[in-house]
């Protein structure tokens, strides 16, 4: 329907997740109207990050790539030697990291495993960094795993089966609690989570 | 929160219209998950669009650029000579021309205002393409303006705005007609609509 680069443009922006063919266009013409050194700033930042960013080898974070084509990063995370090697807090993404380090309730390492199991969608173990995450268990002294995956369906089976797959290892393996949010109301809790409060109950000094 | 071109990235993608910063971030790590070819299309894509696309010295329309840094491009429709000159369709966006086309009813020109009237924006008829529409009427003939911005409040101002300024320039100033969409429900119309259908109300022939 448009000129050659502008439908270019649309289709590239619509494989973006979330971006539907009408915020596609819409951005797609935003950017027409930008100045061209505003709209390279964003060309530039994506390749910057293609240049400059990799995947953490060891627990697969976003990590800085000291130079270019290292495919041997180490984020920051796993550089501080200050952090506490021997637990380790499986999320499901980089962006989880973050919202478990704002918490200030965690001092150990981390490893991503890029996904969730989703038959649906064709994600299995064999699409996670699961093999990876054994093999820093055997490698790594670790002694306790946190599966901090997400408390829906897809980060309940993948908490599951990694409960399963670890408990033969010897390692102690502990779930993130379910139970109402601090300064939710019980009117409004739905029946699962007031239901996983109960039975996570834990009982209270006096 | 995250290694710099990580934040980068995302603070760039914020930027774009509908993008929030939640959607940023997801649209940042998708790109981070990319083969680094798959991620330089889109940039290209921005690249060739900001190289290759500029508006229409006429109408404001999308353009083709023949040559690097030719800043007098001639839209397709602008360009097509059997198109009829003398009557001017108004619109917001260039994608509202596409709109128009695909009904196949019209074989005038356009022109594109760029936007809308929105005092709260801060957009005016300044920041509108309108001085440039009234220098089009006086120097290509034309002899009738079809007011198709928006059936919204900033599209209904804007075409008040024109209706009026055009009045004394004796050309032919009609506005598209509001109504029940085609397949619609009387039902479900809203008030508004409906009145609008009543009062736009034409003779049948028996």
């Amino acid at each position: 329907m448009y000129a050659g680069p502008v439908q270019g443009l649309i289709d590239e922006l619509g494989r973006l997740p979330g971006v539907g063919p009408k915020s596609a266009q819409r951005i797609a013409f935003h950017l027409l109207k930008l100045s061209k050194e505003d709209a390279q700033r964003l060309s530039a930042a994506i390749n910057e990050v293609k240049e400059r960013v990799s995947f953490c080898r060891r627990c697969f974070n976003v990590a800085e790539v000291a130079a270019e084509g290292d495919g041997d990063a180490l984020c920051e995370l796993c550089g501080d030697a200050r952090r506490d090697a021997t637990v380790v807090c499986v999320v499901e993404e980089p962006r989880d990291i973050v919202a478990v380090e704002k918490t200030q309730e965690f001092s150990g390492r981390y490893h991503v495993l890029q996904g969730a199991i989703n038959p649906i969608e064709g994600v299995g173990p064999d699409q996670l960094r699961v093999r990876e995450l054994l093999s820093r268990i055997e490698g790594e002294g670790i002694t306790e795993v946190i599966l901090c995956t997400n408390p829906n369906i897809e980060g309940e089976a993948t908490a599951m089966y990694l409960a399963r797959l670890l408990s033969p290892l010897g390692v102690k393996t502990t779930r993130i609690a379910s139970g109402l949010p601090v300064g939710g109301d019980l009117e409004y809790a739905d029946e699962l989570t007031l239901g996983r409060a109960l039975s996570g109950r834990r009982e209270v000094e006096g």
